[in-house]
């Protein structure tokens, strides 16, 4: 069982939260638990589409309020961390999608990165350091890919066949 | 659906961890959602008796690797947390059942109060405050009163009929 | 240098507030470096009698506005982590002293021991495990007491002579 | 008084380390508060440049032994959070200076970012997110610069003349 985090802006736009429903229909086909903040837009895109295929989905919270969470979460994990459950999230997953995303989630790659977790981007941030090298996102064309190259480096990083 | 924490030591005796395996059943038969902290002990026994009646347990671990989980959680999250971890176990449920207990149950009673979450005690820690005042605990004698007890707690806090 | 957490209510009597800046200016005589939640009560009172006689002192916030802090701290450090700063506080310090207190208190006074930190009391929680046993709170009668029992502890602790 | 944080990566070139260290003493100079994660490479050179000047520091570190910290720090506040204490660190400051930087730097300029703090960058990462607008980094210099730069932003931030 892999643990899959989808991250992305709680905003965004429909073509982007349907190809975050994709992800998440794609996750629950191969049996990942899906893992989000929790919230709208891509979190919320992911959520209902992993539902939709009978999937099982986290959503870690930062308020104190479950109610506030999406409808679509099986479990809906209050934090009260404030924007410190961006730490928890990456640290719960085997690998992250990234998909388009803001602020909250370029933190979110940079503490998966931190924790060595690979990170699949989906139209998402570039990042280039002060050194000129590019950050190692693995970039996905579409939403299949995503999920096809996330399973495949869950399965490396637990040394899985 | 309500979110039923509960919280014990990681080391408890046969007895003790029976009574767990006992209220993890009945918050299964219920339809509540048990939350842990993943590891042995209370944690474990309450984990194995919700998953007997087909229940969902999520474990929220201190460290890093949610594989340290125990076997029969739904969900393991690990949050790379160390002990902060209680304050998110404390803040995701709507009542907390505290069953014997060591220093970090102690902390979680002190987290739920100070959050106005209840909490259930089965021979658990007594506190009386430095103004003679005891803890507002309510105390169960068996662990079908504790769950009925934490069920109508949850209910009121959500004003459910 | 030691680190020295002084915990206890945000609102309390002014007997206790007093006692509480006793704690405070006797710490900083000493040279300890004084870590408390940075709000009212207990802390503001420990925070002023430690800065009067030239201490340091930390306020770890659970707010993200650091001039919500209490105006005598040294540093108000914003953690926007919630009632979870309390398990920082009690990771922070060498030892701490409970002064009367509240649920937050009963909750650094757990989180604190699990981390096997020495307690001191001063009129604070007393402890009585499941089993009978009194928690490990040492027990001091003057805030001179508290101070001189946390800094033998606080050796001990660091094994300095 | 304001709340600066520097950031960048535990290991570092020695000509980052000296910028690092000249930010420091900049810092320290114009009476702010220095924030770092606490440790080695730019930390340290940041801590040491500011101590060299009379400047305070306060390192929030990411384990539980205060004594891992650099020997540079005038508080070393042991937080036990792991990686979620950089959202610690974010949170605390009015602006924060990143200067060259890894996978943890990066986190913390995401959420600071997201918590709409000021970040200037020395060296930094250069981030495109999946619209292909570049992330608001006010970019400096040299190290007189950034500090010059975050003390303007420190300013407009809490409405000071």
């Amino acid at each position: 069982m892999f643990y899959i985090g989808v991250i992305g802006a709680a905003s965004c736009s429909a073509t982007v939260e349907k190809r975050a429903e994709e992800v998440g229909m794609e996750i629950a086909r191969r049996g990942g638990i899906l893992v989000c903040g929790g919230r709208g837009g891509v979190m919320e895109g992911a959520a209902r589409g992993a539902r939709r295929e009978g999937g099982l989905v986290v959503g870690v919270l930062p308020g104190r309020d479950r109610r506030q969470g999406s409808p679509y979460l099986s479990v809906a994990l209050a934090t009260g961390l404030g924007d410190a459950r961006n730490a928890v999230i990456a640290c719960a997953c085997d690998v992250l999608i990234a998909i388009d995303g803001g602020y909250g989630t370029l933190s979110e790659i940079g503490l998966a990165l931190k924790m060595e977790k690979p990170v699949v981007g989906l139209d998402t941030w570039r990042l280039i350091s002060g050194r000129g090298l590019e950050a190692g996102i693995l970039a996905a064309g579409t939403p299949e890919e995503a999920v096809e190259l996330a399973f495949e480096e869950a399965k490396k990083r637990l040394c899985l066949p």
